[in-house]
């Protein structure tokens, strides 16, 4: 049986970009499950209304609706426990890598790729998309994303915790990729799906392990379409 | 046979403030191992020239030196695998918490003590200590702290992938403290051994956690001198 899947999706229903969707495609993917895709807009929030709020990603596995990317990672890893894991014996200190993520590294990415979003939304997604972080921002998206160059130069920096573990192990998680890898992959992911704006250089040891794992599962992530 | 641990010490040899070295405290003292404490001064580099290097902690253990935390703790969990374990299978994913430590707290921490650490110092580290540390932020060490009220909201929020995990479980390792535990409170425990100034509230959940791993061990860091 197939687990229904529904991912933000752009005006090219194939171009999915969500960096908490990607986690969970992967998620799905390195548990070996097939998925019922349903390609979901922002502006959709009736068609996940069941789950009681507005937010994808969203899976309905054997009958049971679970959202936010970390909750169906949770119960993906307890109701496939023989098959690989997500997490490794390491489900604390993922948890945190995943909040780094959320909290240090998408909102640096955010603010040098978010003008270039709105030109992959779907129409009907656009005035909702702008209005909704105009008024976050309190500017234009466009004065958020142009200072981007002069952001680069610390965001790169901020990611050294990556090139530290990268130096020693092939993946975050290890010897073997996990959910570490997928949490922090989400968000290149993200970049790389909207913007053809470049976050890393071609030498940059975090550029190689996110070519790596998009490479798994058939070239999965690598494959999908995108700006590079 | 007991691990050799040399291990900074201020001007009170009992006063013990590297973040590094309380690292390497708390996991020999998870491992149930014995130490032959050595006390030791910035300026003793002579001390640990046995190591190629100038930097403690340093171990000594069945005749091998180990320096570099890092290094110690991965030779503490190799040599000692029967012994409650360091990383809990989740080796790489503690290496990045252990190095957004390293990048993204300490640094913070740093710039808000940095005075208040020359006080405890021993006479002759002093000057040593004042001299390189201005050379590296080119200016006096009370105009490095001076700021240190406009900083600490900042750094608080910076703080919050910790809180996110410790709404969930007990202790970073998860279910039991381990060496994610261990990274993150060495840097606490520095700043509660050099300084009087508060970098958390009484009600933060983290205030908790570095209580609870102060107890460990006998009160092994809670017991030791602080300014609390």
């Amino acid at each position: 049986m197939s687990v229904v899947f529904y991912d933000l999706a752009g005006a090219d229903r194939a171009r999915r970009f969500s960096p908490y969707c990607w986690r969970i495609r992967m998620a799905l993917a390195h548990k070996g499950l097939e998925i019922e895709d349903r390609p979901w807009c922002f502006t959709e929030k009736d068609v996940i209304g069941f789950t009681g709020q507005g937010l994808v990603p969203v899976i309905v596995d054997r009958g049971r609706a679970v959202h936010d990317s970390w909750e169906i990672a949770r119960h993906l890893e307890a109701t496939y426990p023989d098959r690989p894991s997500l997490f490794g014996g390491a489900e604390a200190p993922i948890r945190l890598i995943a909040s780094w993520t959320d909290r240090a590294i998408q909102p640096q990415i955010g603010r040098m790729i978010i003008a270039d979003i709105v030109a992959v939304l779907d129409e009907k997604d656009k005035t909702y998309f702008r209005e909704s972080r105009e008024k976050r921002f309190g500017m234009s998206l466009e004065q958020v994303q142009a200072d981007r160059d002069e952001r680069l130069p610390a965001f790169r920096q901020s990611l050294e915790p990556l090139r530290t573990v990268l130096a020693s192990y092939p993946w975050l998680g290890g010897d073997k990729p996990n959910y570490a890898d997928y949490a922090v992959f989400g968000a290149f992911q993200w970049a790389r799906c909207t913007s053809a704006y470049r976050l890393l250089t071609a030498e940059d040891p975090i550029a190689g392990w996110r070519d790596r794992v998009g490479a798994l599962f058939g070239g999965l992530a690598a494959k999908a379409p995108a700006f590079d």
